[in-house]
């Protein structure tokens, strides 16, 4: 357990003076000085009970025989990266897991809003990952989610949080703000419980994190920002960033496994010259296979390297002007005395091969293997028992029964678009045979169903869904159905669609691909229905022979699963399915699947 | 009552909406922006309840029948200033006085260090400062004073303070920080009571002033800096700001009365292009004759962009630099949705006039007056009455015994260095008549004495001092007498001593110069014998009258009544007087006056 820097002080000073010697001495490192934005070549670090005791140009004085020196030889000394809003369970692994995979790519500070485990667990679930957050050997803070719903009426999610849970929750110790207030429209409305969830952030003096979703840079955006929302990731075009900014924001520029939201929005700084220190770097949401092949945060800064920003500014994004941004300049972000002794050594600043990585004082990685031991994280039977469904599926379950006399119906169709999260609310006719419509797999229409799986209602929405391109008898069910998280079932076969549901009932969640009675690929997901225990490797592997074996029944869209595990997202439109129904998500009504 | 944001926010959101009317809308300024550094034309600005809630391109929907409007017609709109430390003290007036006489030049925030009014009555003093902080128009901060005694075991004020009374301090709901942390060989020894009041500091979340007063940029200083202090003010040099910063500190850059510190450190930026974020300009210290006739926080400015920092930079190193070292800067600083509306209507960014001064969404002043109504601030009778000497004084008591037997003796002898804080340990032989040595007023030595106040021990300590240059019979006493604030009294004449210390006694403390048996001059300050709660400028005059009587004695050093208050000072070598005696400080120790 890290101690406080005034529990520290005594020894800082101590170590500072050379009256007692540190615990580790770097020497002879560029150190990226955050504050100054300078680099300042032949610098001396010595690290004293996991905070930074001294930084200079000659620590021989710190050096003891218990000390641990590492020669830096001149490779630059980078605080420890932040990414300043992401969501664990996207990476489908646990916090644990996640920063197993992440610490050797250099990250050492993670501001994380388990909003999806909240959908299925509600307040404990949060609790759960902020505990585990609190045992990681780097710095793990949690956003407090405050859209639980997302879309009060049109979703039935496994628990709700409101005022009161955001105020209970703030007084955790590892809780650093809100997590991003996606209802807007709440907001600009003055909807008093959003703004009460606000205003417990406020008076608890932590950050609110910011959603706002739409390029009107208008009036509901000027008001959005009158209603406390401290920063935002939703802008994807300069002006977007740049209007932030000026309204006092901190403009947080997102690059994800499917989000690519720093290059236009730089330019705010590269071209319009705007002063840097209001931006900040994330990711969002990184899959387990981008964390694996690509990286991390180190990733996003050499990004936005290549985008012409300097490294130095590049990096104060995602260390100093992530820090302050929380209200933790005095704690992290940069290498000076007193703050957690985060850092990273690399030959290159531009390019950033993460060689070193050491975590209150800790060498955590080397060399892009993990060092650490990190001790696996328990998670009760009752994270573990989340398929709470009434009962197993059967291929009449998923029969869509026809008005009376009918042979054939005009229906309402989910369109999947590829690489965009709003679906188009599509009108197919299809026959009728026996009373039951048909899917038209000739046409890409086959059937969705919304599957409850957390009361035990033993609902099943039925709808119809095309985009996925299946060509054979198929399903594909998951667990990972953003936001509620219940499963979302799509398929071109009714047998193949209750086997798959079944499959996951069993295991505990995840995702399961089926094909003619036979299980093509899985990825076992059973914390929530969400998260894997596993290593992010082995569970990156496994997401990618789903994908395949969902390209070998003719799905090729780009990042098929990601788009199946949104069809459920009644925030984004224009038409989703939920636990309510088939919903229009440009009126917010539920809509009937017949026409 | 200012209420905060989030009790506001219903009403921002629905004023940037136009659902209801704002308080007051600017129309068409400049929008000096200082988060993203930019210059913004045709700005219109829409305030409620005291704090912005829209600011666009046009607030006409926010405009009712009760808005009041102004046309801002092109001028500049600038963040209120803010002074990121200073003694209201120094001002010889009370904080409502000191308020009145600055808000005109468009400071809005002030972070005061009660400093003196903690050596004549404690802790108690500092609550009264602070309650009278919080009932101002504009934003009035407290830092608990740190170091009272300023020199433990070398003087007596009139109250200690320690951790305990640092922790009480911080759960008052106007206390910002701990005041600048002068016992820098204390922390860098590690002195438990320092760190202890460090540490009750930043567990409260709240900013440790610093000051490091010394040019040692080695090991102590990087072990003052792992000690906690967050900023410091003591710099002099370029190379003093670039070592703060790049320890992650704040440079606080000073332009006092008689502190001239900006010109040289602003060349870290200028000259060395450090990223200014991290510097901060205050005034530490303003006479009220300043205050008068050159200005505050707007005199600061205007000097920084006079040494070529660009004028956008200058104004944010006087706003949300500072806003944002103390964690305030959701609150202030910015003209930005949801912060206190608090800015300034100027029509030259470079020469800073100060035309129009909105503080919380009120015009306080215009074209350099006051338009505000501030209440006198009642001090209770105690604070009033705090001459607490043991009896009336006669020219017996400034007697000084020689050695028996001696005709002629060797002193030590205070002396006065002009335009420095530092005295000279000079060493001078005196007559000795009748047993009594005598003042050399040919050769400027003439008696210097302590008379304590606080607690009515009768002790006067007797001493020399050369350096004024006095010609006549004539005697200065001074209540303020920095640190412990007892009563110093500089004179040529014992009879004119005597008379000169008994009118403070009867006049509550304060500043008076008596010649030949009259009083030529005085400076009443009733409150804690430090402070006056006459305006300003009649302050200012009065002093102004003091040390024209006190030339026409003689004296025309340069703040000829400032000298005359340091010369107590036991923290700054080399020699001093003190209730306890005439103090070494080089070494520490109490001397005797003869060698």
């Amino acid at each position: 357990m890290l101690k406080s820097w005034p529990e520290t002080a005594h020894r800082l000073i101590a170590v500072a003076m050379g009256r007692e010697k540190a615990d580790m001495v770097i020497r002879k490192g560029r150190w990226v000085n955050v504050h100054s934005g300078e680099i300042i070549p032949a610098t001396d670090v010595a690290i004293a009970g996991g905070r930074f005791a001294y930084v200079g140009p000659d620590a021989s004085h710190c050096i003891g025989k218990d000390t641990r020196v590492i020669e830096a030889d001149g490779r630059y000394l980078v605080p420890g990266l932040c990414d300043a809003h992401m969501h664990v369970e996207s990476g489908m692994v646990t916090v644990t897991e996640f920063v197993r995979a992440v610490v050797p790519h250099g990250t050492t500070s993670m501001f994380i809003d388990p909003h999806e485990i909240a959908n299925v667990l509600g307040l404990p679930g949060v609790r759960l990952m902020h505990d585990e957050a609190m045992a990681m050997p780097v710095n793990v803070f949690v956003q407090m989610p405050s859209c639980v719903p997302s879309a009060p009426g049109l979703e039935n999610p496994g628990a709700t949080l409101g005022p009161d849970e955001v105020r209970e929750a703030m007084q955790w110790p590892n809780i650093i703000g809100l997590g991003e207030m996606m209802n807007f429209p709440g907001v600009i409305a003055g909807d008093d419980k959003m703004l009460a969830e606000i205003a417990a952030t406020q008076n608890a003096g932590k950050t609110v994190g910011g959603h706002y979703a739409s390029p009107d840079l208008g009036l509901p955006f000027h008001a959005y920002v009158a209603g406390g929302p401290a920063d935002d990731h939703e802008g994807t075009r300069a002006e977007d960033a740049i209007a932030r900014v000026r309204q006092g924001m901190r403009a947080m520029l997102r690059l994800g496994s499917a989000w690519f939201d720093v290059a236009a929005q730089v330019k705010a700084i590269t071209e319009q010259g705007l002063d840097p220190r209001s931006f900040v770097l994330c990711t969002d949401d990184s899959h387990s296979g981008t964390l694996v092949n690509d990286g991390h945060m180190n990733r996003v800064v050499r990004h936005a390297i290549a985008q012409g920003l300097k490294p130095i500014t590049a990096i104060q994004m995602a260390t100093l002007n992530t820090a302050q941004h929380f209200g933790l300049e005095r704690e992290l972000g940069s290498i000076t005395p007193g703050r957690r002794a985060d850092l990273i050594l690399t030959s290159d600043i531009t390019t950033l091969p993460i060689e070193i990585v050491i975590a209150r004082g800790v060498v955590q990685a080397e060399n892009g293997k993990l060092i650490a031991d990190i001790p696996a994280f328990t998670y009760p039977e009752a994270a573990r028992r989340t398929m709470n469904m009434k009962r197993y599926l059967a291929a009449k379950d998923f029969d869509l029964a026809a008005p009376a006399g009918r042979n054939q119906v005009d229906v309402r169709v989910i369109g999947v678009i590829e690489n965009q999260a709003p679906t188009k609310a599509l009108q197919k006719t299809l026959k009728v045979q026996s009373g039951l419509v048909e899917m038209d797999r000739a046409n890409d229409v086959c059937q969705i169903a919304l599957v409850e799986r957390h009361k035990a209602t033993g609902k099943v929405v039925n709808a119809f869904v095309s985009g996925f391109g299946y060509t054979r008898d198929c399903a594909l069910a998951s667990t990972v159905a953003h936001d509620s998280h219940h499963m979302i079932v799509v398929g071109t076969n009714k047998e193949d669609m209750a086997q798959a549901a079944n499959i996951l009932k069993d295991i505990g969640g995840g995702l399961v691909l089926v094909s003619e009675g036979k299980e093509l690929a899985r990825v076992e997901m059973p914390i929530a229905g969400l998260m894997s225990d596993e290593r992010a490797e082995i569970v990156a592997e496994k997401a990618g022979r789903l994908v395949a074996a969902m390209k070998a029944c003719g799905c090729n869209l780009n990042n098929a699963n990601m788009q199946h595990s949104l069809l459920a997202l009644v925030v984004i439109p224009e038409l989703r399915i939920s636990d309510e129904g088939l919903i229009d998500v440009t009126t917010f009504q539920k809509v009937d699947v017949f026409v």
